[in-house]
């Protein structure tokens, strides 16, 4: 709510065009529904354009339930990442559209469609161990709107099958690249194409692999230019911020 | 260079269109000058649609001058990032139109002028002593053809001072967030705004700062959804993919 | 003990109003009964104004419970934190009036109603996952004698769900910040009210969190003033520290 | 600024009792003075009760000068920690009465003496070399109104040198414990007085010092009760915060 | 395929002494299989003149299953690491001629016999808890065509039972050194033969041995010269390296 | 062996005072029992005046069970360390004077008495939570032939408990001091008195804890002095050194 | 002060064998001087059998000098370590005897002989580098009344060098070994003698050495038994620690 | 010295062929020259077939030329390792032959030409900044008597570079690769040739990289096999290893 739009408020009231009541409640803005133990944003999605996301992990079946409830009844789309299977059949019980992506750990309540736009965004994964984290990007991305071009294990020890990909990957207006243990992938794909490349560093691997650190580190220091980085395991950001990208007018 | 290309290339020798030694020539691919301590790769910009860019820390003043003379003889645009007062005039003894921007250390010889799209980059910074990081990435963003929004020193701390300018915030295409300390601006930025938003964590700070790893960790970890990361103080990655960004058609 | 009591002491040795045996007794001063694997201090609660805490993690059942029993015999109120189900059913069976609190990990054993003044804590989570932690301090809180205002879910990624709290919350006297991820919540706390804020960082999240240590950096390096920091998870030790705040004269 | 005080302001504005324009400036609310590279908060010291502070570390000597030059101009106390002598000359030169603390690193220039409370603010440190975090802590409280009992050189090697002060320490209102190395007085003092301590980490020591690391997690996981920390070496922190509390009513 | 062999390639089709499509054929180059969560490289072994490796840890029994399945149809020598009982039941199901080796955690399928050098590879561990490595190590080894040297519980604390064995060790071509704890064993063993030294840290210990990083940090700045290091625990890694050593002509 | 005894032995063989091939026995040096997973050091006790001690961690019950029964064949003292109760059963079938010490996780099987000094080892811990390396420490030393004095649960949060136990502490010819959290005893001890101080860093705690580190550093940075180290939860380390330091002529 | 003397001392309060003043005077109890800077503990050496020691980085050179007046007026002997040259000057001035070590970088003022046992220390070190610390451990013990056997540059890459002088160091009572880099000589020193050993891990070596991290994980997980670890660097330290176990009757 | 030679000499001394003061000399075993400060081991280059090192890093510039000096004696080649010109140029006045590489810091005096394969040492770096950790590597191969095939500037982020080397690369027989930032060269050539590739992360970049750790990590989790690492910026470790496995029979 910018000066303007308070400016013009302000003389609706002085002219009676609206009450104090009303303006009031205006100015209260961004409503929201309060459980007690969330909040959760109504308005959200109209403000970004993007269903709300509930991170599921730390939060109990009850909790999951009651929210997605909630949300759902307002017509929205939700998506709850890092949900387990417990969670879902508890949603399930109260919406029986809910779906559930098991690798990608994401329930699904699509109340409409969102709209798709020609580009597609790449998921490139090192190894087969990093498919959970792909799909959680994959996932994440086409429940946005974005169609996904998916290939994985095309790791740096065997280079050709990525440079075989090539094309295909060009085509696309983001890439995300996924990987652990040394994270070499996102340097060498971001030398090889010319667009935005979103590396997610998963924990993937053993020893001084320490959780993740050495892909994160990997990532963040790539001597290529166009990468940037999310967290650990961050699949659903990665899809999200591709996302972004992808559907720029 | 894919299947297909190389198929009708193929082709072209055999029908006579072509003969082995241009396709050799072709085959043998991405030209490069090689200084021997240095390999200039002249055909990138081709491919990128960028300049060749040369990180200066860690080489002689020699060996900067060398590579920036070389590259300027093929008539491409030339940014050098973490350049030093010393190496500019080194340069700009040959190259007279060189110039040197002090805050971000750069050295910038411009050929022809980029395109520049009508959307513009904005550049945000949590305090005052970020500025230096803030700087290579804005004159990153313009030397690379993008217009750019400054907002400096509007923290957490005092979070009017962001309110007030969210309405032209919301004008630009993506944003980049630069902070030190515990690099909250990102997250507070990325909760208001429906963006891309890049974080850069700063050096900036002392004791559990840690040379940038409190940003960095707070920024990789931010519940905003739509942020991700680039190496601490690293303004040219941020500026160099807020363009491509930016640029995308 | 000071100096001008020592003096006190030693004159009335010297004129007979009390003998060397009682000085003797006085000056061994600190009694505590000696269980052989705890000391219990029973006059903690005098000395202090609170009563004495059992940290239960890491002793046995049978070790709670004996501890709870001596403690409680005399008249003291106690409190003991990381208690699992198991402790305090072993401790049910000996105390009926003990309570226990699931959420917040605690058992209650409470012989006189402590003194509580008119102000009041704010406990202010940023995430639902935070619970745990915030349910610890603000029950710490409570039975040390203070009333509680609960926010929970108020995180910087919508933080229009704060500014609408903002009003009761300048109306407490001091401010228990809890957050995981990037901790941000306290710096944007701090930056707008003018009260102690004590800020718990929590080990919510997963990948470059660390175990909270994400969250730890960036409570430790917040640029907002009044803010201080407790260890990861330390419930009950910043509702110990704000309750002393505010009981305070 | 409330919900209530938008209703006032928006009946006042209907009620003709002011206009649309003068309403607006309200709600454009707490103004700042742009100086492009920094921010200035006018308002900050009528909302929080205290001068608006300067970190001048990262800056450079003209910014600070031009900063403290234009808040000074509005009749405001100024506070500029860690700055260096070359910075107080600069002030010095356009503002004639400001003083230099130089063992705390701060300028003060004091327009309006602020009130002063009855009780005091101990301020103890384990060695002589934590002294200048002491001074930064110390004189921040000084000049925010306070006063000040220095205990310096009172570490656990020697414990009798703490225990002799304890009758004046038990006479403040609260406690800052200042420590390098082990950080062991933080617990120690926690475990003697029953008054919020705040414990500053130094990065006093060497080796597994790690630049103030093992006191600054030794405070953390400090066995007393009503212990808080701040950042290493933030001696300006915990007099900010210590004079919150120490201040109220 | 180097620019020698492009250039008879073109030179054969102008020639017509190979059609287009053969030609391109063999520039499509390294064939493999796609299994969509995997891509499995079938001219490896005729590469590198070693099978293709599994790293099992992370993909699910059906995974593997299909893996080992699809390489062993193409009479390549299989080795599956990291790998458990449940895996090995299942390819044991398809390929009973499949081995496991439960110790070393190693799945093997041997279509031919490798050829095997005169000289040996000594593989030393430091204490008996070091043994799941150095079995991965010495199995890795031994299905790669070597002969192998087991030497375990040969640790610093009694270093005569290593001395004891010199003459032995002296006789291998390669050593492999593994050690948890201290890992101070490389450094004796690199300072007492002249043979190269590939150190393996295992996470065997506790406390300051924080899962290998102590016997990592030592075995890097170990003061003995001709020690390289592999990650800790990496059996399989010093093997192969080993193996690569030992095997050249 | 110095060179003085191999002189003799040389002149030995020379005048046929002993053979070749006993000299040669000889100097084989050190025999030890090869179990192939383990190598057994009986004159390791005569060298060093110990038994040998097994670290049972990492070792399957079957080797440990062997290792006892090879060990105990020779009449040697031997002891278990990080043992779990099957293994003690194990011992205990085959050797039925086998005796286990819960708490300290230790198996031992005397053979014979050890001297016992006059002189005893105190072990002292922070609270109760400490007690099962307090006890791997405690009956270490008791079994290697010293007397102990437990005193537990005296941490400094409440010091008055450890100042009343010092004249019996000060009795004892050397201190273990174990604590977790901010391991502050350990210094405050060494200040207190005038003994050599062995200081076990445990992992109990949590947050910034991390498995004992913050102990581990505060005790590596101890401001008094007398104070060593050893690693985390390693009571019998600890046991060992203090009884090398008391049973000392 | 134990019990017995409080004991005695009221009954002489109450017999008028003292006043109650004097009685006062010797309960406020440990005197020293208060330099406002410094606290000096005169009656220490008393206490500990030891000298005062100054610790003087982090200290100005008028701070040193003065409390070097203060405490060697009072006949005590004073050690002052990490002092550098322009310290000792300012002393010299004062205090014509006093001596500096410079590789060491210890003060001494030596007011009377220590008594000194019949049994040596041994000091040993890895390599030259590791000379400093070393000296600062050897002369520390010398000017406690120590004598000391120095073997330097015996590091584990020729370890022939140290075997030759077992011999020697067995004849000691307490061995200091000092190493950086990967540490082992602690461990391989602890493995072939019988006698307490105190490691020092040094901050010498690069990379992964990580300022004696290295050297410090390495000591504390020694496999070897009877080994105990001081601060990086800390050779004062370790003097002192084998001082008090060489010294003890 | 094995048992054979032993057995040899006794039976030499009871023949009388040998006496019993040659014997015991001959036992004595390795001489070296004591220094006091360095002990030189003369037979080093016999028993390795390699000169002795010395890593001058740490050392006095006059205890450097000692060094030299006493072993330049012996006719014996020497390498001075981390050498500035000051060391040089004090050998130099010594040893006028002394010759020195600036870029990779080292000394050389060469009394007899090494032995030289036929095959070659390929040291490839990333970029130019990684060029004196390359020439300390390739100089130390060079000095040791190997031919070195020298590729600079070929990181990953213009991965035609390196391709457009392999061929060259192929012909050696082991591959040294050494890079700052990701490391991801590594990776790239480990899974591009069939040789043994010894990886030298460098402390080259920024941020993220943390002197290396970045480097270090990512090649200790490289997924390429045959891959062993060394420390940080450790160029003649891997030169040295690479000359051993070179040099091989």
């Amino acid at each position: 709510m910018n000066v303007k739009e308070v400016e013009k408020l302000l003389n609706d009231v002085k002219n009676g065009e609206t009450t104090v009541n009303k303006a009031l409640e205006v100015l209260k803005n961004f409503p929201y529904t309060d459980l007690g133990f969330a909040k959760i944003d109504h308005h959200r999605e109209m403000r970004t354009g993007y269903p709300e996301i509930i991170y599921c992990a730390g939060k109990s079946v009850e909790q999951v339930k009651e929210i997605v409830k909630v949300m759902s009844e307002r017509e929205n789309n939700v998506i709850g990442t890092r949900a387990n299977q417990e969670m879902y059949e508890a949603v399930l019980n109260i919406i029986p559209t809910a779906v559930y992506y098991p690798m990608g750990r994401i329930i699904s309540v699509q109340k409409k469609k969102p709209e798709t736009p020609e580009s597609s965004i790449a998921v490139i994964t090192a190894g087969t161990s990093d498919m959970p984290v792909a799909e959680e990007a994959a996932i994440t991305a086409e429940l946005l709107g974005n169609k996904v071009l998916r290939i994985y294990d095309a790791g740096v020890a065997g280079i050709h099958r990525l440079v075989d990909k090539l094309p295909e990957i060009r085509n696309c207006r983001v890439v995300i690249v996924i990987a652990g243990m040394e994270g070499a992938l996102a340097s060498v794909v971001g030398g090889l194409i010319d667009k935005p490349v979103i590396a997610v560093p998963t924990s993937v691997g053993y020893g001084a692999n320490f959780g993740g650190i050495s892909a994160l580190l990997a990532m963040l220091t790539s001597c290529s230019t166009g990468v940037t980085v999310v967290n650990i395991d961050n699949g659903f950001g990665a899809g999200f911020a591709a996302s972004m990208i992808n559907k720029m007018a």
